[in-house]
This record gives C-alpha cells, sequence and structure tokens, in this order.
C-alpha cells in the first residue's frame, strides 16, 4: 500500500520553501481579515499559520515568546507591572509576560478568531486571558492606541510582517502615539522580521523609532520555524539603565548571556538599517 | 504550456525539508566517498551538495568561511602565520585564511572529486589553492594529523558532520593529535552542526576537547541555507589572550560584535553541552 504524504510548504520566496510533514490539517478558516490554519506536524507540533506563513508551532514557540518578553522586562528601568500587548492573539506573549510576573495585561487583538482558534489548538496559552488583571481586547490596536488614556510599563507589538493589515503597526504615527501610552523609563519592543529575507520590517522599525525614542535597539534570536531561521526585534527606549546582574532567570532559551548577546548583530544587519 | 519546476530538497528529519528550486542541475558524481551535486539555484546562486546535505551556497557561504576563521583568528596569542584545514576541499575555508593575511596554509581533504567540482564551479574559492605557501594534499586527515611532525597557529576542521567519513574527526584521539600539532598559543577550531538538529556533533566536540585543552568555548552563526539556520562551531586552546580592541576588520557577516556575541549561547544549548 502506497501512503499518502501531507504536507504544508511555507514559500520564503518563489524558489524556496520549507515543508513540514503533516499528520492532518487541523482546520482552516478566513477570517474579516486573513487566512488561518492550523496543522498537526511530526516535527514540531501543532502549527498555526496565517495567511501560509508560520505563526506558531508547540515546539519552538518557546524562543519567540520568550525573547519578545524577558528582554525587553530587564530593560525597564524599573519592576515592570503592566504590559500592553498589540497582536498575539494565541496567548503566547501574555503567557510568557504573567510567567515572569507581570499580573496587569492588556491584549488587544483585531481578530477574534485567532483567538477562538489558538482556545481550541493551544489552550495552555489563551488560558492566560481568564486570569485576574489580564484584558482582552478585540479591536484594531492602532487605534486602540491612539486614543488610550492609559500607560504601560512595556508595549509589546507581536504582529504580522509589515504588509496588509499589520503594516501601520511599523509607522511613526504608531510609534509616537505608543511612546505618549508607556511610564516614564517604560520599554517598547516590536517583533521587525527576518533580516535575511525581510529587511524591510527592521529597517522600517529601526529607523521609524530612531526619530522617537532616544534608544534604539534591535536584537536577534534564532527561530527554526521562520524564514531564515534567523528572526530580529526592536526595542525602543528613553532610559536605559545598566542591568542588574542577579536578576536574570533563565527560560528554555533566554539567558542573562542571551540578554547580552542578542544585541551583537552581524554585520550584513548593521549595514541594513544603517549602524 | 506548463513548465516543469525543478526543486532540491534537503531533509532536515523524515518530516522536514528545505527546498531550493534550481535552474538545472549542474553536476552529480559519486566518488568513492560520498555523492557530490551541484545545483543552480534562483535564490542562492550555485549550490554544492554532498551525500544530499547542503556544504555551500554562492550567496551565504560568507558566513560560515568568516565565522569558521575569523573567530580563531583573533584566539591565537601571537600573530597567526600559519594553519591547517582538514575537509574544506571547496576552498572557502582557505581562502578566507588567505584574504586575513595568513600565508602558509596546509589543506589536507581526503577526497580529490571535491577540488575537482570545486574547480569547475567555484573556481573564485579553488585559486587559492595555486597560491604560493598554499599546500593542497589529498589524503586523510585523520591520518595525517597522526604523522605530521609540522605545527600550525591554526587547526581548522571544515568536515562534514559526524557520520560516515568525518566520525573520527569528532574523537579524543583527534583532538590530542591536534594538540600536538599546535604551536604554543595556538588555536583549534570545529565545525560542530546545528544545535537543534544534530546535537550530537556539539556535544562530542565539547566534551572530547574539555579533556584536552584548557578553554573550550562553542560559538554560533546563522546561515540560513544549513539545517535550523543555527549553526555551532567549537574552538579550543589553551591560551586565552585578552583581545586587542583594534584588530578587527569586518567581513560581511564577521564584525567586533559578533567576535563577541557568538559565545553567548541560548540556554537550550548550554544545557545540551552541560554548562
Amino acid at each position: 500500500m502506497r501512503l499518502i504524504e501531507n504536507w504544508f510548504s511555507e514559500r520564503y520566496s518563489e524558489n524556496l520553501q520549507l515543508s513540514f510533514r503533516v499528520k492532518d490539517q487541523l482546520l482552516s478558516v478566513r477570517t474579516d481579515f486573513q487566512r488561518i490554519d492550523v496543522f498537526d506536524t511530526y516535527d514540531y507540533g501543532k502549527l498555526l499559520t496565517i495567511d501560509g506563513t508560520v505563526q506558531m508551532s508547540e515546539y519552538d514557540e518557546f524562543v519567540y515568546h520568550e525573547m519578545i518578553t524577558m528582554v525587553p522586562y530587564y530593560y525597564v528601568d524599573h519592576k515592570p507591572r503592566s504590559a500592553l500587548v498589540i497582536g498575539g492573539g494565541d496567548g503566547g506573549t501574555a503567557t510568557r509576560l504573567s510567567q515572569i510576573g507581570i499580573q496587569e495585561i492588556t491584549n488587544v487583538e483585531i481578530d477574534t478568531q485567532v483567538v477562538e482558534v489558538s482556545k481550541q489548538f493551544f489552550p495552555h496559552l489563551t488560558s492566560v486571558f481568564d486570569r485576574k488583571g489580564v484584558n482582552l481586547l478585540i479591536q484594531d490596536g492602532i487605534k486602540y492606541l491612539a486614543e488610550t488614556k492609559q500607560k504601560f510599563d512595556l508595549i509589546i507589538i507581536d504582529s504580522t510582517d509589515p504588509e496588509g493589515p499589520a503594516e501601520g503597526l511599523f509607522s511613526k504615527s504608531f510609534y509616537e502615539n505608543a511612546k505618549k501610552a508607556l511610564n516614564p523609563g517604560g520599554v517598547f519592543v516590536t517583533q521587525s522580521g527576518s533580516p535575511y529575507y525581510q529587511p524591510k520590517a527592521i529597517k522600517m522599525a529601526y529607523s521609524g523609532l530612531s526619530g522617537i525614542f532616544s534608544h534604539v535597539k534591535p536584537y536577534t534570536a534564532f527561530i527554526p520555524t521562520y524564514p531564515s531561521g534567523f528572526w530580529s526585534f526592536t526595542l525602543a527606549t528613553d532610559s536605559v539603565r545598566p542591568l542588574e546582574s542577579n536578576i536574570c532567570k533563565p527560560g528554555k532559551y533566554f539567558n542573562r548571556d542571551v540578554l547580552n548577546g542578542s544585541f551583537y548583530l552581524p554585520q550584513f544587519v548593521k549595514e541594513l538599517i544603517g549602524i
């Protein structure tokens, strides 16, 4: 008997793709904003994709979620208590924030279906939304940030890439509104794509934030299920304190070495953003 | 008319593969040691594979070759003049050594066909073998190192993974012979695989070298065409000098930041090798 093999492939370009053999496709839904699929893969467990791009896998989500929360956490110039997450409807970022001790979390996700799908397939990540102090809002994060009077110690942009609905999350006006919504000494961070395949994202983030914050620091991490395996984040703040030596609890990826080392950029990335 | 698409896929496991769309397969040859293929890819230019695994692409070889030469260069406690390369029949490592100023290079490659194929498709890398001071030997590197009376400032193991012919390049007896062939203050470095998909390589390198050298320091780099995009090297020396601040000329990937930052390991890698 010849078995049928099922594969999900993400095309990084017309000419390159990473393919995951899947046991089953668990769901496919077209929402008002995007197409969401969930696959049960052999090597990475459950895999969530949006418009054909990998958002999260069960087995390597720890890298992305630790790096988008724990690095900025240690750059706030006081013990951070409150955070705003824009995007992140899968709950992974809010979960990690809660684990590192941030109790007041506002999570603004534009697409209610991302939350619903994640509740079904990643309940260990979405359960954070039921916790006291965690406030999930289904609305446009750009509009929310333009109108809110609340202030936060941390603002985290856990978005898709700067094409389509997420493009406005990489604009100067958005960054200005983010700055107004930060407490003094607070820290802003955005995912900023693969420097190798999506140079636009880190360039937009770095140049857009540089006019607005006094310290803009891109950092990187290795994420095997993302294009090229090499991912960037861009952190911005007006107040860099010296890091204390004894505060870092390691995660599965993050540790004190990573906190320092992730800011050291390869030459082609420095040239890309002009530093 | 329906066009035929040709793809080369490297399987990272039974359930995961990276695929390159190719204009043409330029060569396929089975040698006494392995199978060698060369593809002309759309996104990465010419691609050299051995036994179905990517060895080198035209467009991203700079990362691997800079990192396997420039990092150890700056750890030699004097200006290095001589280097031994084992493997590296494509000429990429010897080329980079020559560019950073090392004149005396002995390159020991087991498979003459790797050199012949590379001469045909990567002549800009193999031309180093014609240079004065560069000595190419076609022989078993393990045997060479067991018998040589020569000594070197740098020994670089630019091999395939520790399965099949390269397994002996990850053994303790090999590392002991390497130490005997180093000048005082010299540095040994080996590629040690993807910590994510090939944990065996970095574990063997780290534990094997630790009993023999007083300083063993793994470091990593992002290489988009290698499994997971995350690659490790392991450096070993008996004499770590403080690095001078003014000696680093950047490459396309390497720079002073990378020299420092690449030694900062994610937590799962530290746990893998037990540090």
